[in-house]
């Protein structure tokens, strides 16, 4: 994600070199994956009692070992104001969210659409080998913030219109967004869900700039 | 959620008795449950990286001894005929999934509304104690299904529109849905999320009757 320097007035800046906020992601990333492994296993291991029983021992003892390191910082976006924005956090795109695809959201091409590409596994499911439809919501929700926030500005979801033409099989979807267009305080986003046979959720969203946040950006010019 | 015999002809039957059901439930729910407090932790622990690498091969020797004993077998919702049903894996209310809250759907008046509440953490963030936008939508998306199929038929999502009225702070919030009308294989679905100061997001579904359902609910009389 690109921070231009309009993000200072809205998200925290954390005075971290950029590789030392490389070097954390990777390193809580990778416990974060790790936690993300065993969300799948959870989901379809079929063992007997007696393995099932050591394993969660196991876990509940590194949970307790990290415990007492646990805080209540908040995960957010975060900016260095050297170009890095990170957001840890996120439920869509967190690489620390073990609940997260985690999504990545690109823009190839600076005046085309946002786009993202996963790979969804059974976590996401609703009936088996389906895709959960609110887990399309959710992901194309966040698409669909970052398209209007186009980088430079905040925005809060207002409505969201969501249009399923058939269920979505688990596996490979891709996601893409763009502006439909922009009236005053709101901005118009579309965004499409695509699975290997082609589109198979549409959706529309009002997002609304905040009158503070209108404001602010007035007054940086 | 109850079981009526109109389940049998969309859902498997596994012939399991109740009691081994409730037991499988709680093995493999306990074990779910130890990752979801590790998705917590991953996302807001702050520790020295020998601790933090230690942590990380400890969880991947689980995922390793587990892995064995991973199956692909689906998970989707089950019935056992004797008013039992359960759907361990789904991505909103399985409870084998690490993934959701996990919501409990209740129908307490059978007139009445489907409500549940819920104790939404970190892993449901968007920015710093606020609920991610796309997470109410899967929710809120859920708990519309459980309404409009009613116990008794076979609905797919068509048309979701939600409405964000204010930002929905992490914490204690509740769900209520109910059916807004009904008009030939369309199933128009209300529903509200709520925190502490009211309602914070409204959503209207409309679901659909596939066709080759109708006939199988006309053909069983």
């Amino acid at each position: 994600m690109s921070s231009p320097a309009h993000h200072v007035a809205y998200f925290p800046v954390e005075d971290l070199p950029t590789e030392e906020v490389d070097r954390q992601e990777e390193l809580y990333g990778g416990l974060a994956d790790a936690v993300r492994a065993l969300v799948d296993l959870a989901l379809d291991v079929d063992a007997p009692p007696v393995v099932l029983a050591s394993a969660q021992a196991s876990l509940e003892a590194v949970t307790a070992s990290l415990r007492v390191a646990q805080t209540d910082g908040p995960l957010g976006v975060r900016h260095n104001g050297r170009g890095r924005t990170w957001s840890w956090g996120n439920a869509v795109i967190g690489p620390r969210n073990a609940t997260a695809p985690p999504l990545v959201v690109e823009r190839p091409d600076p005046s085309g659409p946002c786009t993202a590409s996963v790979v969804l596994g059974p976590a996401h499911q609703d009936e088996p080998g389906v895709l959960h439809p609110g887990a399309a919501a959710k992901m194309l929700d966040h698409l669909m913030g970052v398209v209007a926030a186009d980088g430079r500005r905040l925005t809060m979801t207002g409505r969201l219109t969501l249009t399923h033409h058939r269920p979505t099989p688990l596996g490979p979807v891709s996601l893409a967004g763009w502006i439909s267009g922009e009236e005053g305080s709101k901005v118009f986003v579309h965004a499409e869900l695509s699975d290997a046979d082609g589109v198979s959720v549409e959706a529309d969203v009002v997002f609304v700039i905040p009158r503070w946040a209108r404001e602010a950006s007035t007054d940086a010019g």
